[in-house]
């Protein structure tokens, strides 16, 4: 493959798993670095997502707890969380897997990851979330 | 004690230290992590924030300086610098914890922290920290 | 449950997963900080991995990657290396969210990471990971 | 030199480097931290930058493989991507340096800050950069 | 003061607070870095640490959240946990502020300060700490 | 370029830039995880360190500050000052470089990373680094 044929196949995976969140963060690139643009194209969804080693799914759970534990990712966070939405995860445990962090990186990344995931479960309307523990009585 | 009570335990905590700004994130979880605003509230605030073994100002200076140099925190500093003057530690301690955490984790850091304090000191309408050098020419 | 049944129920999800790993490390705390050990068996394994919302397969795709994520926390990949072929990731599927976290957290945490997956499957006699990509010729 | 001597002596680093910004950050410092404001000034220009080791232009780079690696920096990436535009480094090679940087802290870190460098751009009317690869057929 | 009265006057500081152990930090820095040595003693210590507006005990705090927070500073930990004796936290209370420090900065970050806590408190002869619940069936 | 000539034009640029250090890295992932290694080698090297937009000098100066800011990059900070070394920069320069990055993400970063520049100085027989301020007087 050449070089466009690597960006026009990264590019049917970005659709894929992103959605428009995706294509609005490498347009918003175009005129300060087309490069990082065709790079996250072509070499992080062309190149490394697209390996048959991993599902789609499982590479969301790995990177919601990449993102949870960096920090300071919420435009990423919120690509990221309607793509595991697409790929098949579902709120409750997109939720959990967030919970599940604040064990290894604290409470705080934990609370702000979680805050993302509030905001994109509104914008697509989805149902608030009842994950609590399996003893109702303290909700 | 139970679940609920292990909450409600907790929430007494939680109030005495965070006041209002604590419970404001708690709430904000209802509907897409009740779990983790129990967590919150049961074991952070329940469990370890009420043990004997360290008074709530000093435990405020370790949060500081945690928060500081994980960076990002935002939203968590604002809860924790209100904190922080309400279990007793003056306007001046706070900015010179926050001062002396750019020795560790570098000035970006201390200077964001710094800037979420000058805000929740100017919303409680406290007046300017003058912890400026010994030699007051400069300033 | 009381604070010693939190405790041993907690430790039977901890040998579950962890297996002689986790002990090794709660061990290691018990004279320095008790409570501290106590808490990842009652709090981190009995109170939140136990949480049916999320399989353990799942569990451990998400602190991979907060781990690698992290950075310096070979002690803790060490042991969660293990504990994720205990619940039934695979060798090649652990490399694989290894390399994937690199496109998140950067080409060095993805290295330090597979290095210790190297001395991990290397201790229980595994074979040599093959995932390279569809194309063999250059390997 | 005295106190305000060094601080005087930093204040012409920190203007011929950063520029208003930089002046804007030590000034919101003013009433909340003063003694943090002239340690930016008096230490990190006055003490620091000004050594004759490494020139400016280099200092810069330095600086924003730093800040990009921290994260939730992006007041300092403003300050600092305008420094290096009044140092000498052109759109090109920040936008490169940036790029660079995506390989050891990831493309997120590296996003956040070329999104901070597109809007300095765009704030001192410079036209687009065209630094993509040198095929030109896909861009 | 000039330079040589600066770094002398730092000096004072870093021994009485961090003892051998930081002088032989800034010693190993010698051959390759003397100015970062001499910021380490002169500006660290002799400025920062010197300041009046918060007494060592409270520094030590701060910085061990800072430090167990940040990561990969088992060096570092390594002195100011010696310092945090020196100045007069209790084992004890060391020990609670690295626990307290899980809940913002997770666990792993805990484990590894709490284990270099335990290479500190056995090197200088201390006693088991036995900060454990006050439920103590389950220890 | 195929898979293969790629990796094979990446290992001409690795073998220019990071010498022995950097081929060492890369077989050590042979048998863990081929494809990093690859993508190391083809992406890392071949796709991005060979852009014409920065010379090596500058890219070198960039991945300091990231590695040093990161932290717990031994491994890749080992390499990578061998790298500076290879691709121009001078023993002060590189000491400059770190003792520049303590102001933004703190003295503990900057003196690990110090560290690991001396003992790479060492291993290639390098001459101490003079490189402390303009007065004498003090060192």
């Amino acid at each position: 493959m050449d070089r466009s044929e690597r960006f026009e196949h990264g590019m049917t995976i970005l659709e894929k798993v992103d959605g428009e969140g995706g294509q609005r963060v490498v347009e918003s690139l175009g005129d300060v670095s087309p490069e990082l643009g065709h790079q996250v194209v072509a070499w992080a969804f062309g190149d490394m997502y697209d390996r048959p080693q991993l599902p789609p799914r499982d590479r969301q759970l790995v990177t919601l707890g990449v993102l949870t534990a960096l920090g300071g990712c919420e435009i990423e966070l919120d690509v990221h969380i309607n793509a595991a939405l697409n790929v098949g995860l579902t709120p409750t445990e997109i939720s959990e897997a967030l919970l599940h962090s604040a064990v290894y990186c604290g409470m705080p990344r934990a609370i702000n990851a979680t805050l993302v995931a509030k905001r994109v479960f509104a914008e697509r309307g989805l149902p608030p979330v009842r994950n609590s523990g399996d003893r109702p009585a303290s909700d």
